[in-house]
């Protein structure tokens, strides 16, 4: 019969034993990446109040329910506690450890497994995989003479190392192996990249929070107010330490930059958690302390394995939960002390042999069941994010959530793939949010930038329009036009095109000057220029030559077609009107060659020659 | 008489009541912007130690001092526990219930809730408002014999779902109803805009300390240790696991992008553990379950509506505390187990009509009062903070402390407003913190820019003074001086104002340079121009017109004044001495024309007339 | 004889008590910048694993073995409590309050001391100076009759205001004499400069854990099951309110913006926590208000004078662990209950001495070992990191980790040292991070900025070669082959060089014109030109002077050599082929001069004159 103190023990344990559930929390969020640190919360959150349900609904019964065999539970569903206070005060404990076995497995899975998929094996887990193995360690914890056939034989788990630690690491295994590691994880190479957590301070609280809910988790699997509960803590605490001490030194020792590694501190204690929780009853301190360091060791280099083998494991659940689990079981062979030998009636080797079956009967179980249950999940429905999800970050694709930092993040890179600034405008303002306040940081910056882009753009092309243009025209310059007509020359000879020029003469320019003054001479050659310019065709170009000299170039036109429109050019300015004196009348001289394969020396001396025949002829004409 | 278990039991869920506050804390801090993080933080913490002390100086007495006709306490003020180890015990659980009560509002009215004005509200509520409603309901919990007129009628709130959650609610919901929305929270065409907290992670946090804390808050409600607080932790639990499957499914299927949406997990557990605080003792698992299920649909729809109305809840606290406790209290007249209706001799539907007069009677107090109070409070000092300190948060404004991120945005910000980065001095650098780092880049940045823009700058001006300038005597050039001319003759005859020039040029200039050289005549043109220069006003236009040949635009000037201008210009020549020669003089003649309405052309070519006028005339001289 | 409720509230107290290290871990890191938040997490925890094993082994046995003389004890070395359970659970509470001793000064010294000195330093404490004066005040507390020196003079601390709190704070000031302030502290000018931590909100959480563990650390010093445990516990939280609203008033009111002040508000609450500590057990509850109204005063005022004398406390832990410490435990004589004194029969000023003896005792015995420890150890291995260590910050100098927010001010930090965007290339994306999508908007935006550079120089460099270039034969232009002569020549004169030049001209120029066109004139300019720049020395400067004229500067040149290169000139030009004539040949004559001290007019009139001379005598000659 439990007395009242029971009661206070085991419900102020269940309590603290809930805390597992945000230390977790902080520990995987801390170690995933902020975009995806919302949905690891959620999947924590949610898959402890589903497992909560799932557990009262069936997992308890098949649990702890009158066994059938040793094999099954097979009562108390739908848990109806109201009659039995001592029966509610065993399954809010027993509620909250298959919570933990639930959670487990979702920091290994982290940052790329499905959310309603995750939720499905959290359910499976907490309905099934958990519990029946339960029955096989435990069964007989509610009900007298109800023992599970592990338990039959002997098996010591005191606090479940294997029972709820090893079990959810399994799980957690063939999810990593089904659903592979996550984008970038492992190079094509077979370089493994370490992708760091975003809160590392975060997770380290974490890891506090777990320590203190293991003091309950451990020392209330009495189950009874006894005063054995002082030891089993002190053993929790003297193993968490050598562990943490142990993997602070390795790390300092064997790290690539021999420095003692966050990461490799926390998993340490971690370690030395699950390998003291199987024996906290069973062993003395100094056994723990052997425990702690044995564990530090394993989880240390377990990591190294796993990642020899391409298993991306985000937290390290399974060398944590699974590998030192397994020798936590084992171990409470080798170190329960001589009066519980005595006590069982059985040798340390025999209890180190079915402490051995124990352990592989977990794995075969757990690791199997869930392995063919996902095989067959993951063909209807992929457990697996898609890419494009797992880059943008599980929050914002799965919860429509967000973190500041990764908004910021999202913003910027949709910047830089439009390249250029070019979608500035796309990005949207969230109003009086930080991560607005420095959106529109950017959208300024790059606004500026752009204006810059603008105005170097803008003086480059005045550069450039100086460099090759008349000042007084702003007809193409000597230099330039002279440029061009040796390009088009050459392309003309290389792809057999006609190409022909005029070079023409504004004639008794020097009149015009002397009788109207130096502006009606500019204003002549300034009109005359965009007159001409605006008959030529657009492949034609046009440049001044010299003084009152111009030169036009007619690519892919022949001498008689350039003929023509020499002669058009020069009737146009023959009908031109002037501003500053009605009765002048403006003509030119000009001569028009094709090229034949000379070059641009020859070829313009002969335009020269032409023009200077046309002059001589009597001026305002073209000679060919 | 109490003896050490129920010492042990109250103290020990004192303690974990407690731990509401950093729930809270977290929960809200997540929920809100970094800009206000620290200012929630704050006031959670301030809220509590002042909550303490008043409950202890007043609020306990008229809470469970001896009764005033079932209206109010009257004993006990200034709590002497000292003689008496019990009342110690029941004053820490009753005191973190204050604590409770008074902190509730906060969330509410976060983001734009002044400080003092708050703790004025604070202290409102923990010393009259909870207190004086916690005495109707359950004033007789300490001295026997002193029930509060609800407490008589049977009213049954085992922990709170009304005393202490709607209690608190109500007051937020006056709150929010006095100090409006957040700026930008509705949009002028009465569009809700969703304003995302800046750690959705540490909120997940804050409710799972809440979750383990309301265990603390329901089962130590027995006041004493018994065997039944394994019941009421298992279907506090289970309420909240139902509230939040029920908020994780709803949001999934109803939520605008269909997804499971982290607020709404959160909100239905939390809405969950409200429902159930009323009747954790009373009800069944399975009236837990129901309870949870409802709470979770009320707290989901009970936001949108909410938001419909424009009332702007921070953090959901009014359907979480107000709404579910509504339900939560009058679903224990519901399922409350037919054993305590024998026992308390009284019908269902008798109950549900209880229950139903307590929860409008708490409304009706706690809005009411703290309706009216802040009405006043409000009148003679606002207590919303100005629109500015808004936008700047509240971090900054009332506690001159922010968070690293909003440090930057704030800097980038003040970039912004000026625009051009102007005042890119200003930004401080605070020595040795990340975000001075941050500052030192973005300063370096702005610096960057704003060289890149001087460069710009220079270069463009440059270009045009390339494009303007005569190239040896750096005065304006043809171009440039006919352009400007042409302009001026257009205002001349627009505005009716006076326009003259000068056309002059330089006497026997080919003497100069065969007789001294190329350089000689350079040096001429230079310094002429020069010294013609510092002889203009500033009002008049000076450039190249030709090789030896210059021109003097004198705006606003008519014919006299500027004759008078041009023989100062040609005196001033020929008093030049140079360089090069010490008894060469160098003379000019030049041409003034007042313009008459003739266009530029015409204008110039008169000067030119004069300017050879001058020359034919003996030169050193001006003709008008 | 200890009964299972002893056990009960011991072993839960411990646990409670544990919670401290998450506490002071959140607090620290929330006060410190988040370069180093990662290592004080690792501090935090490393600094509590190491002391469980140091304790277990040297530190109980020296605390609570068999007392020599009331100095030490000397037994209970690797301490074996598996025989006794009591022992268990004593150890346990013992060593959480070990290690809270070991973990204070890490906050004062945080930010620049060594990971592996403190940890030294931790081992140190926690091995010796803290059991060793915990043996003279609690020496007792385990074995009857074995009472320390000071305990048996009377001296009174119920849960260690001095054993615990002044004598980490002691160690910690130690530390921060020897090490000094952080970089940038305090300014040459003894100005002290405000380093704000990272996240106050977190701080304000570990705050309210360390209020929560306090409970636990207080009443569990009872270290049996009795009612004084609320008492206890409700002085504990009144002392703890009143020192908060005594900071929070404080600085609203003295503060240099008048502003509540985050940090006023928590130090304050530690202060009167700390300052209960001793007198819990013994004061009532208005004493205990007033210990916590001075804890909050002497601690604001405490930092200001640690402040004043440069001493560098980077989150208060002296005046709130130190000075509150030996204030409550003074204040523990002062306000000890009448009933005590009697039961004692001492009188309160004979208690006050002992309480100051204790205080002073502790001060001398933790400071000065302590003290001359570290002097000893930092001459051997320095405490503190070197600078660039203390400026990159101890997550990455001592871990190898980071967090995001830091990376990325790493990264920028690297941009702007090297300046103008030089090794953009050098900061490496990490795959899929937050950081990683950062780094690439840098490097993107770093990019895009030094293509814009590119383009404004090379705009700069064509603007700057069009003003200094001849537009046909692209040497130098008149202007500019004017303004180097200027120089060379005031070069030469100041420091007594040779300079001569030639200017020549190009024979019969007009003719080529004439005969073979335009274009032939301007190839014989331009190639004229490349042939003679090919033939210059590099410290020559080649200008076109005017139409066909050219001027060469040969400065440190005599006018032997220079006629010497002059007439290679003339000899090259003379042997050029023509493209467009096979039989033309180009002459030209030229003038050498050597600068005689006169100026350019006169040097260049020099040169003119002989270029005549030359052409007058036949042409294709150099005359000198």
């Amino acid at each position: 019969m439990k007395n009242i103190s029971d009661y206070l023990w085991v419900v102020i344990s269940a309590m603290i034993v809930f805390l597992m559930q945000p230390g977790f929390m902080a520990l995987e969020t801390g170690l995933t990446r902020a975009k995806n640190s919302i949905n690891v919360a959620i999947k924590n959150m949610s898959d402890f109040i589903l497992s909560v349900a799932v557990f009262w609904f069936i997992g308890f019964g098949l649990m702890f329910g009158t066994s059938f065999h040793g094999i099954v539970g097979s009562s108390d569903f739908f848990v109806n506690f109201e009659q039995n206070d001592w029966m509610a005060a065993f399954f809010l404990f027993q509620a909250v450890f298959a919570g933990t076995a639930a959670t487990i497995d979702s920091g290994a899975i982290a940052e790329r497994a499905k959310f309603s998929t995750y939720l499905l094996m959290s359910f499976i887990t907490s309905a099934f995989i958990y519990p029946i193995f339960g029955h096989w360690a435990w069964g007989g914890y509610f009900y007298a003479n109800n023992a599970g056939w592990l338990q039959q034989l002997g098996f010591l788990d005191f606090a479940g190392s294997t029972v709820v630690h090893s079990i959810g690491a399994w799980v957690g295994l063939s999810g990593i192996i089904i659903i592979g590691p996550r984008l970038g994880r492992f190079s094509k190479d077979g370089k493994a990249n370490k992708i760091r957590g975003h809160n590392l301070v975060f997770a380290y609280f974490g890891v506090f929070i777990l320590f203190f809910a293991w003091f309950g988790f451990n020392a209330g699997s009495t189950l009874t107010a006894t005063t054995k509960i002082a030891d089993i803590i002190a053993n929790t605490m003297i193993s968490a330490a050598f562990g943490g001490i142990t993997g602070l030194f390795i790390s300092w020792k064997f790290s690539k930059n021999q420095l003692p590694e966050p990461e490799s501190i926390i998993n340490g204690i971690l370690g030395g958690l699950v390998g003291i929780t199987a024996g906290c009853y069973y062993v003395s301190a100094v056994g723990a302390m052997i425990i702690g360091v044995v564990s530090g060791l394993i989880v240390y280099f377990g990591a190294l394995f796993l990642e020899k083998l391409k298993l991306d494991d985000v937290v390290g659940a399974i060398p944590v939960h699974g590998f030192a689990g397994v020798w936590g079981t084992i171990a409470t062979g080798i170190f329960i002390k001589e009066n519980f030998l005595l006590e069982f009636g059985i040798t340390r080797s025999h209890q180190i042999m079915v402490q051995l079956l124990g352990a592989t009967t977990a794995f075969v179980w757990a690791f199997g069941v869930s392995f063919v249950l996902m095989k067959v999940i993951n063909k209807f429905v992929p457990m697996r994010v898609s890419s494009s999800h797992e880059e943008i970050g599980l929050n914002i694709a799965e919860h429509g959530a967000s973190t500041s930092i990764f908004e910021l993040s999202n913003s910027v890179r949709n910047i830089i793939e439009d390249r250029n600034f070019k979608n500035a405008e796309k990005i949207e303002v969230e109003f009086g949010t930080e991560i607005g306040e420095l959106t529109n940081y950017f959208n300024s910056m790059v606004n500026d930038l752009k204006e810059k882009e603008a105005e170097v753009e803008e003086a480059l092309e005045s550069l450039h329009h100086m460099a090759v243009t008349d000042g007084l025209t702003q007809i193409l310059n000597r230099k330039k036009i002279t440029e061009i007509l040796g390009n088009e020359i050459n392309i003309a000879i290389d792809y057999e095109k006609k190409l022909s020029i005029l070079l023409f003469d504004i004639d008794f320019f020097k009149k015009v000057n002397d009788q109207f003054g130096h502006l009606a001479g500019d204003r002549v050659l300034v009109d005359l220029s965009k007159n001409v310019s605006s008959t030529l065709r657009k492949t034609d170009y046009f440049g001044r030559y010299g003084g009152e000299e111009f030169l036009v170039i007619m690519p892919k036109t022949d001498l008689e077609m350039a003929y023509f429109f020499a002669n058009r050019i020069r009737a146009k300015i023959e009908t031109m009107r002037w501003a500053f004196s009605d009765d002048l009348t403006v003509t030119v001289s000009g001569g028009v060659v094709e090229n034949s394969g000379e070059d641009i020396n020859k070829m313009i001396h002969r335009a020269d020659e032409l023009l200077y025949y046309a002059k001589e002829n009597g001026r305002n004409q073209i000679a060919k």
